[in-house]
C-alpha cells in the first residue's frame, strides 16, 4: 500500500541552505524534498512549510483527511505553539516531530517541546536524516498498526 | 436597542464537533453559531473564527468600529497571546472571555490567561453554554452602561 | 421540576455593600438574594454565608442530601482552601464557583483557584451578575443530565 | 499502664465511607473508631472530628493535659495549616501524623506536610490501617521513654 | 479623648507562658493584657483572641464600628490568610501587625505577611514590647488624624 | 551612500494614535512615516506593519536581499516569538529593537526580550523618537562597517 | 500461611550503630535483622543491604519471583534514584518504603520522595520500629488481597 | 543610666523632606533628629547618615566600642546587602531595623530584609514615628538585660 | 566496511517484555537483540546492559577502543546521571540516546535529559524501533564522517 | 538654550578602552568625553565616573540642581543597586540608561535592570555610540516639556 | 608522625589524560599518584577511583579505620550524590573536596556541591595542583587537631 | 624571581579574631599578614582591605600593574558584588578566591559567588590556612606560565 505522508516545515524553514548553514547545513528545503522523494519512492509526500503559526494549523487540519501522518518540524513554534499542539491533538493521524538540530544541546528553551507530547515520538539532532528517520517511523507505525 | 455583538473563536474551533468530542461536545461551530443566533433574537452576531493569531488581532480592531462587544474564546493563544491582550486593552468595546472547557482542571500550562486581565470577565467550564452565558453577560454590561 | 440550590458564600462577603465598593459594588448581600429569589422565581433558594472555612465544608457536606446543586463564591479561600477543594470534590451534587470582581485582573496570588478544578467551570467578573450566570449554568447543568 | 490516645481527624474525614470510596474506602468513621477501640482494648480513646481548622487547634491544646499523646489525620490541613503545626509544637505531648491515603502519589500539592516536620513521624498510605500503625507506634514511643 | 483598642489575637497565642518559652517568653495573656492595661490607662482596649481564622475574621468585623483601631497579631494565620487580609482590607479602621518574635529570623515560610500590606505597618521581635509598641503607633497614627 | 532601511512594526501597532495615547502617544503610525521621511531625508525608507508573526518573518525574510537593515518594532511578541528571533538571526543584515514606551517599566512579563539578543541593540521608551534614535544607530552602524 | 518478605537497605545503613547515632540510634543493623527475625516468627525473611544504586534494582528484581513483598529504606537514594523508582514500578510485589529518622524534620533535599508514589505507603520517624511498622503493615495488605 | 545610641540611616535618607514626600513625609532628616533629640532627652544620641554601603560597615564597626546600641534604617541596602549583615552579627550590640514607608506594602523586591534576620526585631511603616518605636525598643531591651 | 556498534542499556531494562508491557512493549531484551542483529546483519553489534550506573561508565569507556559508536539507552539515568554525561563527553565515539516510550510526554521529570546534550541526538517514543532508528542514523553519521 | 547634562559612568568603566576591549572598543573614557564634547558642542556637559555605589548616589543627589538631566551608564551596578533606583527615583531630573554592550545579549543576570523602570528609557548595545544617542534622547525630552 | 591519607577520585577520572585534555589537563591518574607519592614523601598513601557511586561509599566506609583522612574528588557524582554525602558524614575522619577543574565556571549544575556541606573544605580550579593543596590542608588539619 | 602578591580582604574582614570567632577563628588580620609575610618569605606582599565595595575594585584596578597577582577573600561582596566580577575580569592579572569558613556549609545565600567564575580557582573553609593555600596556588600558576 501506498502511505500518503505530508512533510510539514515551520517557520524559517524556507531559509534552509541559506541561514546559519554551520548549524543547519547547506541542503536547500527544495533539496531535501527531492533527496526525500527519491529515496522513499513508494510514499507519495505533499510538501508544505509556512512561517505563520496559524496556517500551520490550518495544514494539520487540511491532512486529516488527505494524509495517512505527518513528519512535522515546527521550527521555533515547537517550544511555545499550544495551538500546534492542540491542532495535533485534535487530527487523528499520527504525527512524528523532527528537528534539523540537537535541541536539547542549544540554549534552554529550546530544550522543552509543546508538541512532542501529543505526538507518537522526537527525533532531534541528525540534520537532514532526521527526516529519513521520521519517516521509516512513520511508516513503521502506520503499518504496525 | 439592537446590540452588535461579535462572537470570535481562536484556533483548532473550527474542529468543534469532531475533536476530542469527549472534551469538546459533538456540536459544530456551525450548530453553535445557530443554536445562538436563534436564543439570542434579538441580537445582530457577527461571526469569525480564525486559527491565525495575528488575524484574530485584526478582527479585533476591525470590530472596535463595527461592533457594541466581543465575546472572544481565544482557545490556546490564551495562555501566550500577548498580542491579543494587547488588541482587546487597544480597543475600547467590553470583551468577555469563553471557554467550552474548565481550564483550570486541565494542564498546568492553561489555567493562566494573558487576555483575562483585559477583559471584563471569564466564564471557563460550561460547554456550548458558555456562549450563551458570555453574551448575556455582555449585554447586560452594555445596558448597564 | 423546582430546583434547590444552595448560594454558599466565603469570607467578608457579609460585608457586601459596605466594603470596598468600587470592587465589589453598593449592593448588599441580603439585596443580592433578594434579587436572586426574584430572578429566578422557580428555583428554592438556601443561602448560606460563613467567614469560617470549616464551616463552609460542613455546609457544604449539608447540601449534599438536601440540594440539587450549589453556586459557591469561597471569596479569599479560593486560593488556599485545600479542605474545601477536597469538601467540593467529596460530595455527588454539581457545584459553580462564582466571583463578583475578575480574579484575574487583580494580585498574582487571586489568579489561581484551589476549588475551580473540581467545580464544573468558574465565572469571574461580572459583579452580583455572576450569582445570575452561575444559577443559570447549574439549572442548564442540572437539566441536561 | 493504660494510655489515653487522642484520634483526631480533620476536615472531610466525617464523610469516610461515603466520599470518594475508591480513594478512602468504604468504612466510615464510627466503624474506625469501633474497630480500634476493639483492637487496642488497653488503650483509653477520645475520638474527635472537626472540618474547622481552630477547633483543631483547640482540640490539640486541650489534649495536652488529659492525653498521653495524640494520632492525627488532618487531611487537607497537613499542607498548608501552620496553625496546626504551631498548635503541636506548642503542646509537650507526641503526635503521630497518619493519613489513609498515600499523600506522595497524588497531586503534588499534597506532598509536603506543614505539620510532619513537628511530629514524631508520618505513615501514609495504609487505609484505616494507617490508624493501627500510629496508634502502636505511639505506644511504643510512650513506653520507651 | 480616649481611644477605642481592640487587641486581637490569633491561633495558640492562648497558650502564652507555657509554649516554647523560649521562644515566646514566660508571660501568660492575661498576664500581657493586664500589663497593657496599666501601661496604658487612658485607652479603653477590648482584648480577644481566638484559634479560628473565620472567627478572627468575625472580630475584625465587629471592630469596625466599636473601635478606633486595632493592634492585631495574627499568629501562624500572618504567612496564608487572604481572608483575614481582605477583612482588614473591608474595614476602615486603622491596624497595627504585631509580632511577639522576629519573624524575618525565623523558618522562611515566616518571613512574608499577607496581612501586613494591607496594614498600617509591622512590629515584630520585641516580645511583649511588641504590644506596647503597636498601641504606641497606633495612638499616634489616630491623633495624627 | 543612500542606505535602504525597513521600518517594521508589530502587532496593535496600526492603531497608534487610538490606543491608550496616554502611553503611546497621539501620533498615528502614518505620521511617523511621514516624519521619519522627512527627518532622515537621505535614507530611502520601506515601512511595513502585520499583526501576524509569520508575516513580520516573511518581511524579514524579504528585507535580507532588499535592505541594508532593519529597524524593528516587535510589538508583544518582543516577548515570546522566538520565530522572530530565529528569523533575525537567520538573515545577515543588522537589526535593531526599538520601543514607544519603556518596556522595563511595565508588568514583569514585558521586560524580557526574546529578540533583542539577536539585534545589535535595543533602544526603549522614548516615544516616537526611538525610531530617530533606531535609524541613526543603524546608519552609524553601517558607516563603520 | 507463611509470607516471605525482603528487608532491603540501601546506603550507608551497613553503618547503624556506628554513624551519627543521635539521629539512627545505637542499633547495628544485624541486630535489627536479629529482632525483626524474633519478633515477627512467622514470616520467613531475607535480609539485604547495598550501598550500590544499581544493586539495589538488581534485589528488586530477583525479589519479584522469590518474595512476596518488600519493606524498603532507600536510605539516600530516596530523593535522586529514579531508577530506583522504575524497579519498584517494574515488579508486581507490593514495596512499602520506611525511613529510621522523620525526613520530613530535616533538610529540605530529603523532604521529596522519588520512591514512594509507586509504593503502597511510606512510614518515616520511629526508628527501629519503622521496619516493626512496615512489616506489619505489608503483612496486613498481603493478607487483603 | 544614660544610654548612648547610634540613630544611622542608609542611602538617599538624606534627602528626606525633598523626595517622594508622598511616600516619605516633608520632614527633613535633620528636623527629625532634632526631634528625637528632644522626645528622648536622657538619651545620649550620635546621627549618622552614609550613602555609601562599606562606610555604614564602618560606622557599626565604630558603634561597637562606644554605643550601647543602634536604631538602624538601612534603606535601599535592605534588600541585598550582606555585607551590613555580617557588620551587624559582628558586632555585639542590638541593632533595631526601622523604616518609614511600610516596606511590606511596596514593591515584591523590597518584602525581603537581609539585615533583620540579625537585628533584634524590625519596625516598619510608621513614618517619623518609626525612630520614636525603635528608640524605645531599644532602651527596653538594653534596660531588660 | 563493517561498522562496530555497542548497544547499550541502562537500568530496568532487563525486565522488557514483562514489565509495564503497556508502556515498554512484550518483547524482550534478547528478543530485541536479536531482532536488531538480523536487521543489521552487516554491523558487528556488542550488546550490554546495567542497572549500575558506574558499571555503564566502565562500559561506555570500554566502547572507546573497541567500538565505532553507540547506541544508548540510559533509562531512569537519562534524567540525573551527570557521571554518564560525563563518561559520553570523555569518550571521542559518537553516542545516539533512544528511549522506547515517548519520554516527553511522560512525567515533567522525564522531560529532561542530562546525557542528550553531548549525544548526536536523541530519540524518543518508537518503541523497539527507537533502536532500529539509533542505529540507522548512527551509520549515516559514521560514514558521513 | 544650553542644556547642562551630567554623563555619568559607574564600576570599571574608568578602564576603558583597556579592558575586554572586544566586548566594550578601544576608546578611553577620557576620548569619550572629548568626542561627545565636540559633537555636542551647544552643550555643557559636566563628565563623572566612580566605582563606589555610594558616590554614584551623591552624585546623582549632587546633579539635582545643578543639572538638566543625566545619562547614566551604571555598569554592573545595573543590574543590583536599589540604592542607585532610589537615587533616581528620588531627584526630579530626567535620566537615560545607557549601555555600551547588548546586555540582553550577555549572561541572564546582566538582563534585568533595576534602575531602567525609574528612567525614561534604556539604550543598550551600541558601543560608544549609546552615549550619543542617550544625550539626543534626553536633549529631546529636555525640549519637549 | 606519618599520616595515612586516602586519595579517592570518582567517576570518570581514570581517563584523565586523555578525556578533554583542555579541560582537565594531559597527566594520568597514575602520573598524578606517582607526583603525589614523591611530593610528600612522608605521607603514607592510599590510592582508589571507582566510577561506581555506592563503591565510592564503601571506600569511604573502609577508610574510616585505616585512614587519619580522605582527599576526594567526587567528580560528577560532586552534585547529586546524597549518599555520598551521607557517607562522608557517617566517618568520623576528616575529608577535603577538591577539584581539578573550576566547577564555579563552569554550566549551572556544577556549581553546587552536595558533598561540600559536610566536608572541612573544597579546593576548586588548580588543575593536579589541588590534589597537593588538599593534602596540605588535610595535613594542617590533622596536626592542629 | 620574587613574585608580587596582593592580599585584598573585603567586608568586615577587619574585625578578625574579635567577630564571631568560633566561626572565623581568633587571629587578628595583623597577624595573619605577619604569619604570611614569615611564611613565604620570598613574595614581596602587599596588604590592602576595605569595607568599601568600590574601594575594593579600584584596589584590583591598581594592582593590575603592580602585582603579579592576587589572593582575594570578597567576604560578603563574594555573593552578590557584580562590580568586582567585572573588576577581576577586566584586569589581565590572575586572581584566586579564598575564605575562611567553608562557604558551602552555611546559608544557602553564601553558596553561590558571583566572583569565583573569572578566577583560577576558589579555596574555601580552612581558616587562616586558606590564605596560605591561595598564596601556593597562585605562585604555582605563576610559574607555571
Amino acid at each position: 500500500m501506498q502511505h500518503k505522508i505530508l512533510i510539514l516545515n515551520g517557520p524559517n524553514l524556507n531559509l534552509l541552505g541559506e541561514r546559519e548553514t554551520e548549524v543547519y547545513g547547506k541542503e536547500t528545503l527544495a533539496g531535501i524534498e527531492k533527496a526525500l522523494t527519491k529515496a522513499f519512492s513508494k510514499i507519495r509526500f505533499e510538501f508544505r512549510q509556512s512561517n505563520v503559526e496559524g496556517e500551520l494549523v490550518n495544514m494539520i487540519h487540511a491532512a486529516r483527511k488527505k494524509q495517512d501522518g505527518i513528519v512535522f518540524n515546527p521550527g521555533a513554534y515547537t517550544h511555545y505553539s499550544i495551538a500546534l499542539r492542540d491542532a495535533v491533538a485534535a487530527v487523528s493521524i499520527p504525527v512524528v516531530e523532527v528537528h534539523l538540530s540537537n535541541i536539547h544541546a542549544r540554549e534552554d528553551f529550546r530544550k522543552n517541546s509543546m508538541i512532542a507530547p501529543v505526538c507518537i515520538g522526537q527525533i532531534s539532532g541528525f540534520g537532514i536524516y532526521s527526516y529519513h528517520l521520521g519517516i521509516a517511523s512513520l511508516v513503521r507505525h502506520l503499518e504496525k498498526k
